[in-house]
């Protein structure tokens, strides 16, 4: 069964609640990262995987897209992104890894915060390799691998006295797979790929590298939000371009 | 002033004793990564950056290169591996750094090991960019960042109550630079770079990254070396193959 957590009505709302709030690291840290690498997009046919509530499809045609096809698997996500979401947004309600195209159909692909809930990246990379024409843009983050491999199995951080960040442990990093914590409710299910993994399944997908960032906030933006200071600690996220030529 | 810790002679002895007592490391999980992403090296013209005692060197002559030029600071490095060297090995001594070359001289740039000792990559990778013909291929280890980000800074391992490893305090990430710890020594000094960092160093000399591994020991090799096993919990190294095309 694929996990649709958004759908669980204590995550959702946890969920929101954090997006109200703006922690910042959607917004000060995740997205000017995927702003930074994305190309030309005028004109362009995009596919968001993984789309949530539609910030990024909104933005791509913000931008001069022609038309992005938003991919969730979350009705309650989905609802939102159909809220007064401009013409050219086509929603589509499944998870992604059953999402299907022609081939040579997307300019760009992008996938923002949702591939670290896939088993198998290589499988999707392939197919995205198929779907995008040449010359195309794959874009996305996930969350890194520094952060993923010991979730749930040693605490988050370890805290000095004072309750201040001290460092955080990471074990476990060549044992792939499932990883299962608390976030907003138990039993959340998330991913763990090394970094080689990731990079290679592109690779092996006949996709080039073409920038890899582990986005950190912008000084003003730490200082509205302190807590983003601990980004340059340690990392919670992993954006990589890729491109088919 | 550049570091050249191995004629330190309290370096040296401890880092040979290592080598002879074969932790395994590098023979058991540095070696076989770098071997397995070896073009075929048949007629190549081929530079070891940071050669050591010479193995490298070695095996690319038995492989078939026709000729091999390895660079080492250490006196004492260059003196073991000129002991005994077949022909087409031509050691010089110098910094990796202060090494020149014509363009479009090699087929083969490798670095074993070394590159973590270096501040600047990206002035290094862009030279290594032009001494390579097209095409060619640029193959190196060098310490994880995961290993180097907190070296110095916390305890390499947190153990448990009865010795065993525990987990690994990951901290200081996004902070690049100079990292000092005791090896043999104290005050061996090495420098932190983020993975972003290594990759898009390259990327920007116009080198594309063809694979990137985390390497671990065999199971084999763990049984000899019960030690390797904390490999899978914390990689030591990274090793990256990229091609200039």
């Amino acid at each position: 069964m694929k996990q649709n957590i958004y759908d669980n009505p204590s995550f959702f709302n946890g969920y929101q609640a954090m997006r109200d709030n703006q922690t910042g690291l959607h917004q000060f840290v995740e997205q000017p990262a995927i702003l930074s690498l994305l190309p030309d997009v005028t004109g362009a046919t995009a596919l968001d995987l993984g789309c949530g509530a539609g910030g990024l499809c909104r933005k791509l045609i913000e931008l001069g897209s022609a038309c992005v096809v938003g991919v969730d698997i979350s009705r309650n996500m989905l609802a939102l992104a159909q809220k007064d979401a401009p013409a050219g947004i086509e929603f589509r309600h499944m998870a992604m890894e059953d999402f299907t195209a022609q081939d040579n159909t997307f300019d760009l692909v992008v996938s923002s915060l949702a591939l670290h809930y896939l088993a198998d990246l290589e499988t999707l990379f392939r197919r995205i390799h198929g779907w995008l024409k040449t010359p195309g843009t794959f874009l996305f983050s996930m969350e890194h691998p520094a952060f993923t491999c010991a979730q749930g199995i040693h605490p988050d951080c370890i805290e000095d006295e004072t309750g201040a960040p001290l460092y955080w442990p990471f074990d476990c990093y060549s044992d792939e797979g499932r990883r299962e914590s608390h976030w907003f409710v138990d039993g959340v299910v998330r991913y763990h790929h090394t970094l080689s993994t990731i990079l290679n399944s592109l690779l092996r997908s006949s996709l080039q590298i073409s920038a890899v960032l582990e986005p950190v906030a912008t000084p003003a933006h730490e200082q509205k939000q302190p807590p983003l200071k601990t980004e340059r600690r340690r990392p919670t996220l992993l954006v990589v371009k890729a491109v088919k030529l």
